[in-house]
């Protein structure tokens, strides 16, 4: 505890996600009290057609990601 | 906000997820009071070994998902 | 299948939710190939102290969720 | 009701997910008085540079997932 | 590794909860190759105005959640 | 998008939880090449019945959150 899920659509690195990773376990430790061994963070990747906003999908917003 | 996430078995075409994205994001501005420009759907497709109902995965139900 | 979770900052009516869950069933069934009886629709009510939207929580925003 | 998501890192068979859907399913029966037909169980595969562990990936763990 | 959300109706006992946390993280083990001290189980309570199951709401199906 | 849910045991304050969204907002923005205005944070907050680790409750571990 806790547990990170981190939703987006796909495109970074392994080494982009090394980091967040790291920084994000690293905030939590410092401002909200988690032990470090109990932390988990994961990131679900999804295709550019599978994540929208305001109403239209990625894949249609004509821009990266 | 809100934040809405449909998990399901793969098999919906880009032009499905297109049309259900803009319909639960009205129906969230009609109904919600939500912002268009807050909403954010996404879709997280699952193979059919991965989704199981009443203990049967859709797999194992023989039909289509 | 399939299964739908709306998160967001506690506000609707049991009667909104009642609509929005049977407009988003609806949606589904027409647009989504699914089965009624197996559709799950479910909303999670924050507190505005803990969605946060462009790194300030609603609470912070001064504005109505 | 109730809806369950498994998440971890990919590597079972398709067996080993019918099994633990069933006993998951059984589980929620007898001890969580759940009706079977409304019982769904879903897993979630993510790559090993998708899940961390104490600020470190699986993938960088050494080790199998 | 793994993570597991159980989301439902409230209305489990602490027991109840200590039970399936335990049946859960043993069939996770046994059939899931994952080790104990890594597994994660956790319980979402939802009112039942909160939760619709075939686009009506558990509050609405005039049934005990 | 991104989205991100953090889902722990309740017990930290409305200005941890403030810095934190913040903390996470940055780093998404810096080593995930996110736009701050697209970015989501959430908090699950959960009674200590309510998450196990190593299939013992939280509120069994007979310590602090």
């Amino acid at each position: 505890m806790p547990y990170v899920q981190v939703t987006w659509v796909a495109g970074r690195t392994p080494e982009q996600k090394r980091k967040l990773a790291e920084r994000i376990t690293l905030a939590l430790i410092e401002d909200g009290r988690a032990k470090r061994e109990n932390i988990q963070v994961t990131f679900v990747d999804l295709p550019p057609t599978d994540y929208a906003e305001a109403g239209v999908t990625v894949a249609d917003q004509k821009r990266t990601p």
